[in-house]
């Protein structure tokens, strides 16, 4: 199977051979820009995401492909109760290659099981999104030479960031990170997380308090703060200038770190600080499109990339409403073994028996 | 004028070559992959049909030509009160060929009147869809080998069902066709269908039962049952599982029958009945682009296709509500004769005089 | 900088140019349908407009380019917060020209000042629209062989129509252009476009009848009358019609007059003038196809577009609540001198003293 549903699937030396083509893309971009011709990417958004999607799109066009697709609430029509997997055997008669976003938990692993193109996940309700992840390391790659050894914060809500996790858990495959992570208590780092790093699989420590982290790192990874996230308003209030990024913050930093956003920015960062040759967030974007045209080519033209190992047990259950295993017709429940537990397949939720249920 | 409207502008000798262009290109796809180069198709969809959309984007992209358009709601932006042959007349210079899906029925005929460029109509209300009947009927030549002296079942909705109407139409021009109709009572066939049938085109037989019809069909056509469809819920949820192709029911079928449905399906026909060698329907998805390159390449660089001959009759109007000559400011009322009847240009309908009015 | 805001911004030669370029292209297409190659177009359409939008897409095709983009409410997602800055920085990484379209006055001066590629605006509120502008002029000159000493007629609902008053002010740069401005007494040309023209820049005369201006004009520009324009229905009901401009009015004209409008068109011309030869609202589509295609080439391949020189003044705001400045977070408070006043950089309102407001 050749598809990308999450970044383990993904070995240290295929993500470096992926950051060498993108940093090779971007050298000679005239040798590539034919490679896709004749090609066609479909980009199937059943919800919007307009940034996402452009990346793709223009990733595809940039090889010399087109793109076909839809892009919004059309996809309820693209539906019109038709399953993923036969839309997806619809659309490889008409793709070489399939990039979905979907709102439920492991909807492209159901598509990437019944196309016959490769299929790339571009954001699956809260599972993943694993473009981010590959953009967020060829940035520090390119910036730092090395993904090894460095000392990255990451600042703001950590709790419901996806972003964040995925690259804590990409970042935890190399030497010597060390993770400062800054957050109000309220936005910590969930407790599955907390347990794969108590598992000592890194060195990390947690603070509140952006000015004291930000001496020691070379990377670090701001993100929103949603008021929503809060039930005390007051406290958000209290709170949130203290996880703004401006030039006086930045100034308690190395003359090396680099500053990086997933964006979309509100105000988490003064623009002020766009001019400061540490600020790396617009680099991320380009280097978004980069990866993603490798990926692309790695997925069309090179070997398989497999999914997890799976299996079927009829006493377990997913326990999550949100996974496409509940809401699709004819998904067969597997789970998958992962940090020592029985997982669901789709969505990576721990599994629970069925008598439990 | 070049445009395709409706199957029957098309001589059964035109389709037999549309469908060897099609299974040439399916051979040879490297001839045809600049064919539409440096030429644009405009998709002009006033309502959402992303299946329909993408397989003319798919093969427009095929032929190496582009593709610009609009694909729904914001349709209602683009007419933003412009008439039909307004907009016909301002997209023949942005394309080379225009694809019509419209709410109205005979709105690509006013299209096609207006514009400089060929119009091919992808669904007009409940009037037509003609590339869908040539992707069924490449499907029959490919799997069977011939059109004539086939024994061919249509199961489920035959009353409401545009795809039956017009592929029946079709069939009924080959020879030694025999018809199997499989539907509740409530779903027959429509009676201006059974008067084009009881006026002996072709041999036909009706039938409650998709068991008793099984053995003896070469091609067996599923449609989908609309719970809506029925007065009686009591009535849908006693016969809806009869008219369910399963397994078991396919093990009544002969070796080579070939199993088809227009898609997107629900639950008419079963998963497991995708991997039995007779279910062609994701076959028909591949034809249906097929047959839209090789009706692009005839309707851009061919000869006419013409429209029927019509006349002007102040005495008749058309008694459809839905039809574009109704609600289009500046639409000259015209009317064809065709089965012996004084009918709509743009609709069909039969015309009535307008002192009955 | 490379952009186009509005019309000014190009001199009269630079007009002249833009205008060569496009009549060559009509000529010779074959020379320039490889041009942008390699290169994309974004369409940010935060508001729908189909057909502008479409015309810049099939003129980037026509010249070998491709294109991204959204088109409509999506863009509400495109947004999700994000500055117009931080958007135009993030599409300068996926395409090499941006056309905007925007609800905002001065938005898409916002993306010019931000962005690393050329801009284009495709409509900003009730600011400007300037490829319209050079659509009617190409039209004028290819259809009078020049734009100086000509009559030119403007009906209909000159105080909102964004399209006259550029027209006119652009006409204002030529020698011995005459106006004829025909409207209702509530519809007449607002006071600060009768101030300019009181200032001497050109000839001009009001008048409430279109059949008495007719034999003079050399050019006869229609646009709509909309009924809510109007406080009295009655009055509506009354005048509308005298702006209507059908076969019979026509023959009041010069055997050379030659009619346009911005379309799309609701029943203020007659389908019958359609076919008179100087009915020249459909080449106007044509003509703005080829003045985006000139426009293109000219901002990505030629010489800066620089935007008028600006000043800060903490004493002066802009007025208008349309305006960009009042709604963008971060956009710098920027005025110019023109028409002898100090005007906003963005929306070209009068500043007021801060203390008046």
């Amino acid at each position: 199977m050749k598809c990308l549903i999450d970044i383990p699937q993904l070995s240290v030396g295929e993500i470096k051979e992926l950051m060498d083509t993108a940093i090779d893309i971007d050298s000679h971009p005239e040798k590539y820009r034919e490679r896709m011709k004749y090609k066609r990417l479909a980009t199937l958004f059943y919800e919007p995401s307009t940034r996402t999607r452009l990346s793709f799109e223009a990733a595809m066009m940039q090889l010399g492909g087109s793109v076909i697709g839809f892009s919004n609430s059309e996809s309820t029509s693209a539906s019109k109760g038709e399953s993923i997997a036969d839309t997806s055997r619809v659309i490889s008669c008409y793709a070489d290659v399939i990039v979905m976003r979907h709102p439920k938990d492991g909807a492209p692993t159901v598509a990437a099981l019944n196309a016959s193109v490769p299929v790339i996940n571009a954001g699956d309700g809260g599972h993943c999104h694993p473009t981010q992840t590959l953009a967020d390391l060829l940035t520090i790659y390119r910036e730092k030479g090395r993904l090894d050894g460095l000392t990255v914060g990451f600042c703001g809500d950590l709790k419901y960031g996806r972003t964040v996790h995925s690259l804590i858990n990409a970042l935890a495959r190399y030497n010597n990170v060390k993770l400062k992570l800054i957050s109000p208590q309220e936005l910590r780092l969930p407790s599955y997380m907390r347990q794969r790093l108590e598992s000592g699989i890194m060195e990390w420590e947690e603070t509140d308090s952006l000015e004291d982290a930000l001496p020691s790192l070379d990377i670090l990874y701001m993100t929103r703060i949603q008021q929503e996230r809060f039930a005390d308003h007051d406290e958000y209030i209290r709170l949130k200038d203290s996880y703004v990024l401006n030039l006086k913050k930045l100034s308690l930093a190395k003359p090396d770190t680099c500053v990086l956003h997933p964006l979309p920015r509100v105000n988490e960062i003064d623009v002020d600080v766009d001019s400061d040759p540490r600020a790396c967030y617009f680099k991320q974007v380009e280097n978004g499109k980069l990866m993603r045209m490798a990926l692309i080519l790695r997925l069309v033209d090179g070997d398989d990339v497999p999914l997890p190992e799976s299996f079927s047990d009829p006493g377990l259950v997913c326990p999550n409403p949100r996974c496409v295993c509940s809401s699709e017709r004819s998904v067969e429940k597997k789970f998958i073994f992962s940090d020592g537990e029985k997982r669901c397949f789709y969505c990576d939720h721990k599994a629970i028996a069925l008598e439990n249920k």
